[in-house]
């Protein structure tokens, strides 16, 4: 889980290849059309895509001499919990700081 | 954006990384707090904060010889809302397929 998030956080690092998962939530892509956008070589943009494919955030499957693209949940999924995780954990940290703070500025109403 | 997108991704694709933000969550901690639990050398591990102060995810100020860190919250809020932004347009797209898919499963039950 580790060893995924690292890839994953590491992969949508560069701005081609959050572009390309920008493209494929859109639905499933060939090669050619995730590459068209982007003014960079082809050989690089393949290196790209592999990135996107070593840590599984993308798929592909090729028929004939078309390779079209896919998105995966799993990793998109991880990467989104385990920043609801932190999220969650510092949010609680604000409601119990500012439970305190009313706490403290609260003049003690109780009959003398 | 795009930069500061960049940046935050590559700081949290390492796992010393990832914990400093797991445990800021919880609440501000000085540098020696924060670095006992990792068995890597202090100046190692004051590379590791600077990478995350230099992308903005973690704050720090100095009293006299103690730092303390805390934790920035846009950072992780823009990260929180690419991944969202990602799975609601995947969400709408699944959506819509699993509609068309009824729309063809469904017999014709108009009158004859």
């Amino acid at each position: 889980m580790t060893t995924q998030l690292n890839a994953s956080f590491a992969a949508l690092s560069d701005p081609t290849r959050r572009a390309v998962v920008e493209q494929l939530s859109r639905g499933p892509a060939t090669v050619s059309t995730l590459a068209a956008p982007h003014a960079i070589a082809l050989p690089t943009f393949m290196r790209h895509l592999r990135v996107l494919e070593d840590c599984g955030l993308v798929r592909s499957v090729k028929k004939g001499r078309v390779r079209t693209c896919h998105i995966e949940a799993a990793p998109l999924l991880e990467l989104q919990g385990w920043l609801e995780w932190q999220r969650r954990i510092w949010d609680d940290r604000l409601d119990r700081l500012s439970e305190l703070a009313e706490t403290l500025e609260t003049p003690d109403r109780s009959p003398p």
